[in-house]
């Protein structure tokens, strides 16, 4: 089993639950695929004007599932395919969507869930949240167009300490951070998520899908998408860095650098 | 009586005064290109150094004059005509505007009142402003340019919820969110808009219109004025949504989309 | 003497300390060349993982240092070479430092210190320290590359009141404004700053690089590096109002613009 991303309509709303329980959900190549296949459906959808995103159980989504990550992670060419087919491929074609999105997040947002909560237009936190992406723990950098979308969403100040300090955030603190759009007490969170899809959905679903063409063309200039970095950008692949980071977590001891 | 925009001046301080009453200082075309006009004429003095911008009575600016729109809403060339000459050609002399703009902001700040608002350098308001741009109500979109400048001034979070969920914000809110530069207790905002114009036409004027003109020539990359949308863009006027939404305004009913 | 910056390295931390105490660590030229060259000695080091830049004695650093002004400032081509060469050549070589940096703020960080502070990754500030650009007091304009890097950092809102308003801004302040990562107790400062910079070198340092690369690409077209401004940018050298501002500093008046 390596997890699935579930889709369920409701009227006009689309419900997609990230579902990996053994493993907080996090995201396998499997699932990167599957959400990628789920939002180019809703893009051409024409009775979804609303898409609530959320984690199975009590999470958002921890991270990458790290348990395949000897599988590819250490070859330079299967690294990149990873990051510039299976992941960007998912995290363009919810960017690419014009329907409106709404995060309903809850326990852990980590890694993979920063990047997915990256690209939803309303993001909603339980109280209790936690977020942050510290895999200079695992050894490895975040990919250039990802860490621009984490950067553009929550702010320089807050992405470095993510990727340089491996700090970890508060729902209070990425409220500040102007990440979140909304705190909410943790049994609150469901509720409210669900009422704003209905509010949404009960707009003009034309304006919706204009708003967010306008918005997207013109942020292009500060997420150039077709940056992939140059040919140097997944060199780290066999690095004794990367493999420490990793064998490091699995073997559940601390990495030496 | 369509609405008109004052200009006094005192000292080095203009005052202009945004004052259609009736409508709660609603824009009219004919305000907007008084607003073009007068910022022209303020870039050309040679005597001004700071400007306040300011509602006639209790509010800042509501919106746009809804009674016009059947007017020219829902054929696409007038509509184009609206966006890019009326509305545009104003918040572009104002952004061209080298002298320091100070927004005295109370009551609604609302659609045309955001924008008005977004092109000035200090944001003062009082603690009970409302801020919002819930067009989504009225069944379309904010032109591209007006979208971009919105969401650089306010952040793309706050901008994504006041256009897909028509969400209102109070003054507090958009301190938080960055857009306000301070929030002063009611009875004080006028008293403190007029001493920060003094405070700031006492300073350098040369220093301010070189500062103004660096900002602006570094933010044309985030904000594109030349990037208009394409053809396709004010294409909806002619759409059922567009017209449900206005017509159901004007009927005082609930639109149904 | 006209001050010096140090350099002092404890196992993988370098430390970087402006000192010019009896003008609260004011930057003259000799100390914008020197951070210049301690940055490009950092950037080919191999064994640092993490800078730490802090100010000598209570400050972090009070702005340029006016008592030189007078020799170079109003002459254009003397006045370019400065900001284009000395100043920037400085922060240039800053911001291309693949090495995270950690600025410990106490007292004034004023002008020059906010520049700096802005090309640091890490900000941590003391409760107590003010922060501002009010050379609008001093009559000039703030040149076009800083102005930029400012108001990346601090947000354009915060960046308007310094120049425009030459208002001075808290902690607290800096922190709701997004600039600062976190505020701490005087007391605590300095060693939060340390174990800051103790924990940041235990990651994986290859990572660290290849973040601050990706992330450094990526705002490229925010702050263009290259864009300094045209022929005109320092034509204001020889003005009446830049020579009142300063001369006014130095006689200790209240300059008349």
């Amino acid at each position: 089993m390596s997890g699935s991303i579930e889709f369920e309509q409701q009227a006009s709303v689309a419900q997609v639950t990230i579902s990996h329980s053994p493993r907080f959900n996090a995201m396998s190549r499997t699932m990167w695929r599957a959400l990628r296949s789920i939002f180019e459906s809703i893009q051409n959808s024409t009775d979804v004007r609303c898409v609530v995103i959320k984690g199975d159980k009590a999470n958002f989504c921890s991270g990458g599932d790290i348990s395949e990550y000897t599988d590819f992670r250490f070859q330079e060419s299967s690294l990149r395919d990873f990051h510039e087919n299976d992941v960007w491929g998912a995290l363009r074609a919810m960017l690419d969507c014009d329907v409106p999105i709404v995060a309903q997040i809850e326990g852990n947002c980590m890694g993979a869930g920063v990047e997915i909560a990256s690209c939803c237009d309303i993001r909603l936190s339980s109280l209790s949240a936690k977020f942050g992406a510290p895999i200079a723990k695992l050894g490895f950098p975040m990919a250039p167009r990802e860490a621009a979308l984490v950067a553009r969403e929550a702010g320089l100040v807050t992405a470095r300490r993510m990727l340089l300090e491996a700090a970890v955030f508060s729902a209070t603190d990425m409220k500040e951070a102007g990440f979140l759009s909304r705190v909410l007490a943790d049994d609150q969170l469901r509720t409210e998520a669900q009422a704003t899809a209905l509010r949404i959905s009960a707009l003009a679903p034309q304006a919706a899908r204009l708003n967010k063409q306008a918005l997207r063309a013109l942020l292009s200039p500060v997420l150039p998408v077709d940056h992939h970095g140059d040919e140097t950008t997944y060199a780290y692949a066999e690095s004794a860095e990367h493999r420490e980071g990793i064998q490091a977590f699995l073997e559940k001891r601390k990495p030496v650098f």
